[in-house]
């Protein structure tokens, strides 16, 4: 496949269509690109071109790249469109993707849409799927799926799973639910095929199916798929109906966003933001956590002025201060992560004093490696004083083992406590570890040292 | 769906029963259990036990839960059987699943495990699999797919498509290929069905069909995957050949591992580690980057050492050093964060000068905030002097930008040198920016203090 480039040129010659509204040429042009691409493209554009576009377009291609759409430039053009418009948008799409732009519009807005939908029993899906929490299986699952009642034969399931296909793009699968729409199990297209059209669903169906509950969050869903490869899932309610139907196309999405989201938060960046959004947009995401991190580099100084005596007689202990700094930093940050990850493929299972007996030993193999490096050079390039040398090393160990202790200790809480572990990860206990790191290193050099 | 829980009265359990040798209750206990379950199981097991287990359980089970253990366990497992016994297992698994396993075997192993395979074309798919690079589009397919020839007539296509599907457990697609097996379209399966049994294949399939190259980085084929929003791709050789297809099911795990990389990249984190490794793994992966942290500091140590000057005259500006690296380095990682995330979703493509420009404005705004903060802090604060302030104040801009310019410059830099840009966001940048920082700190004090 020659993969589509989004180029400055293509851009440039789309927007001059737009201005001498060349239609024909424009539709021909985009004939052949896919939606997926075209969004990239309609993403460059200002919202009156943006516009533009969408209005021109088939709505059978435009609704699908609507879905593909940055929000922000969804939300524009969706502006641009009366109820109508918007309307006929969501009628060709399926009903996790309609629901999921129902969502973004205002609110005196939704109630004209659906009312000029012109199917109405997607209307009905549609509505259905407000309901349900954004951050849920509900509020990812989709209703088109093909289901059957057990007490049907195979000839009648035939039937009606052909009337219930055209509205399903992929099959997938076929649910057998019984009279009060519970799910009872899954068939096979296999068996279907190779038995009497008289054979009642019951007699053939296979019991074991794997679901979710409707109120699970989008984080578990995944770890479920992938973990037993299924490519489509099945949601149910409370009381075990089939309410709905989660494919592994969204589910590449919510492991892709998790990703980016922790990450992000790794990197110290609070909200999702991407490089091409505006300075405004970065600075918000980007500036609190500069601003934790400015705090604790205050909190430092004024630890550091604590130990003015040092000043004087060990100026050479003021050197190292980065150097346990940057150690406590990575330390920190090193343990956090591993646990971060523990927790989300679920191989740390809350045993956190094993845990942190690990860490307790990891940190003394790697303070006491670092400490004995640190002699070496201490002595050779800077020809400090034994007594100082030792100083800053067992300091160094400390600090070391403290930091593995925070960073593993952190995450687990935060998970306990209901909290994204990933936070641990991000400046604000790189910044603790910072000052801790620093207030460990002079308070036990004022100890050996007695300044 | 009731999860399965992976508990130590479970694992105790299986554990007693294996001494025990009870080989009826593990076998009932173990059939109602999901084969990637299983493999959660034998990953908490010692060798003895995992290989007792997966000589114990049928070959269609073991073959699956093969798959899923952790690498260091399947290589133990394997070198606990047979030539005849590993081809047993491969027999029942996909040609994807097979070769990776065969690449993992001793070579001396290989020849005479591939001579045992029972079904002779499975063993020449597997062959043929083993010599593309893991790290390409040819090292994640499979050899199962449905494929017919443009020239069949309907009827013929069913006929073959039959017996093919056999070995394929999802079909997804039908491809069509001409007599020298190119890649030439994909074949509905409705038109097929509402088609004269006489028709050409030529004249009912769908040209327009997405492909990958064998060669292809799996990051590419997952970005195209998720893009379109495909379930399966057909794998084309240098001369446009169907030599394979990938899954959706394998990509979920490539954009996994892709992102656990990064994650431990930007942590600090040199190997795939997870939580339950041993010390010394673990110690293998953090200590270089820990060193290279540690040296930094030296780094820094030596920088402070010849600013030795004011020591004496500006000891409060010493207290400011952590401010200035924890800065450095928050700003650094940020800035690389979301280059490195842009360059992974195609939204940044390339263009150095204008992104460098936008990271000096950002820097430039967040950094006179940070400032204006930070000189009302020191004024009511510290009670430093103006001088000191302002000095202090232009050294953390200077700072901030500097560690924004090269966090940007660095990854987009390394990208284009081929190099994965997420190195960027560890510790090595962090510490050069650290180290900078300190050096670009004392420099401004130095002119603008005179000391």
């Amino acid at each position: 496949m020659i993969p589509f480039k989004l180029t400055d040129d293509l851009i440039a010659e789309i927007e001059q269509l737009i201005e001498d509204q060349k239609d024909t040429e424009l539709s021909s042009l985009l004939e052949d690109i896919h939606y997926a691409d075209i969004a990239e493209i309609i993403n460059e554009l200002n919202d009156d071109e943006a516009t533009y576009l969408i209005k021109l377009l088939d709505s059978d291609k435009t609704s699908d790249i609507l879905t593909e759409l940055d929000e922000d430039i969804r939300e524009a053009i969706l502006g641009n469109l009366s109820a109508k418009e918007i309307a006929e948008e969501l009628d060709e799409l399926d009903t996790d993707d309609a629901a999921d732009i129902v969502g973004e519009l205002p609110k005196d807005m939704v109630q004209r849409v659906i009312s000029e939908l012109e199917d109405k029993e997607h209307a009905k899906d549609i509505v259905d799927l407000l309901r349900y929490d954004e951050n849920s299986a509900g509020g990812l699952m989709a209703k088109e799926l093909v289901k059957v009642n057990e007490n049907w034969n195979v000839l009648t399931c035939v039937k009606e799973m052909r009337a219930q296909a055209e509205n399903v793009t992929r099959v997938h699968s076929i649910y057998v639910v019984d009279d009060e729409e519970k799910l009872k199990g899954r068939l096979s297209l296999k068996d279907l095929l190779t038995t009497s059209t008289k054979t009642h669903i019951k007699d053939i169906y296979i019991p074991k199916v794997d679901y979710v509950n409707v109120n699970e969050k989008p984080e578990e869903v995944a770890k479920i798929m992938s973990k037993y490869d299924l490519e489509a899932i099945p949601v149910v309610d409370e009381i075990g109906r089939l309410v709905g139907r989660i494919t592994i196309d969204d589910i590449v999405d919510v492991i892709k966003e998790e990703a980016e989201k922790d990450y992000q938060m790794a990197a110290g960046i609070s909200q999702d933001v991407e490089a091409d959004d505006s300075i405004w947009e970065l600075t918000k995401a980007r500036l609190p956590w500069l601003f934790i991190g400015m705090m604790g580099g205050i909190g430092a100084a004024s630890i550091i002025n604590v130990f003015q005596g040092a000043f004087v007689t060990f100026p050479i202990l003021l050197a190292f201060i980065p150097l346990m700094q940057a150690t406590a930093g990575n330390v920190g940050v090193q343990s956090s992560a591993i646990v971060v990850q523990g927790l989300a493929n679920d191989s740390i299972k809350g045993e956190i004093w094993g845990r942190l007996l690990k860490e307790l030993i990891l940190g003394l193999v790697n303070g006491l490696a670092l400490a004995f490096i640190f002699l070496l050079i201490s002595h050779f390039g800077f020809k400090t004083s034994y007594m100082v040398s030792f100083t800053v090393g067992i300091a160094l160990v400390t600090v070391i083992v403290n930091a593995a202790l925070i960073g593993t200790f952190v995450p687990i809480f935060l998970n306990k406590r209901g909290i994204d572990p990933a936070i641990a990860t991000g400046p604000f206990i790189t910044t603790s570890n910072d000052v801790l790191g620093i207030l460990i290193y002079f308070s036990i050099a004022k100890v050996l040292l007695n300044f």
